[in-house]
């Protein structure tokens, strides 16, 4: 499960459309792309899921993502762009290494396209789910 | 357009089903969730979108993200689970605040739908393009 591609592209033994390298990240372009454009930010950390990352990956991840994201929009155009990160299977994660995607959407019709199917969320359920997760965030 | 519903919430004016606050970032429940325990991760920088966060802004988010990511799966059973952040009207940003969603991925048919309908990307195509995106994060 950890032998994945994006390993042999960190370590070099497979090519990438390189954008952006330093200690704790790389990114490069997607081969398979939602869009022109269409990126992806790794950590060179070996975790397959969000969870799963060192705060340290996690912030040199988060802090040069917005840097990346106006390189894209410049280059390619771009005003409006989807961040997606999706974890296990079942959520369309496909190589399981952490990957952030960067997808620019430039019409209605490209891009990442989604269903927004929205569940009631009632106070009481609301504030009792809130406080547990809040709760086991300070454990 | 920066008067948004969540810098009332970072003020205290609205509530929230608050999860996790710190100096520079506020997570609470989504009142419109897509799965149980569907979250909101958001800086208290004012932006709209992801690419005019600051580096210590975005690092700070980037950091909580895996904890606040941890602390949902344990309190929900979620072992998968979708990262998003939308940007702008036509790629489903409907508060122009930036925000992270964190989406418990329940079964194929909860959570985020999404299709993924890829286009060519043909190697001298991605080498250029990576090429001036890399120049331009150089610039």
């Amino acid at each position: 499960m950890t032998d994945t591609i994006f390993l042999k592209i960190i370590s070099g033994d497979i090519p990438c459309h390189k954008i952006y390298e330093d200690a704790h990240v790389l990114s490069f372009l997607d081969i398979g792309p939602l869009s022109r454009g269409h990126a992806l930010v790794i950590p060179k950390q070996t975790a397959v899921m969000l969870h799963e990352l060192s705060d340290d990956s996690a912030a040199a991840l988060g802090r040069v993502l917005p840097r990346i994201c106006r390189a894209v929009l410049r280059v390619t155009g771009a005003t409006d762009y989807n961040i997606l990160q999706n974890n296990g299977a079942i959520a369309h994660q496909a190589v399981m290494h952490v990957h952030f995607h960067i997808i620019p959407k430039y019409s209605q019709d490209s891009g990442l396209r989604m269903r927004w199917d929205t569940i009631p969320l009632e106070p009481m359920e609301g504030s009792s789910l809130a406080k547990a997760i809040a709760d086991e965030l300070m454990a």
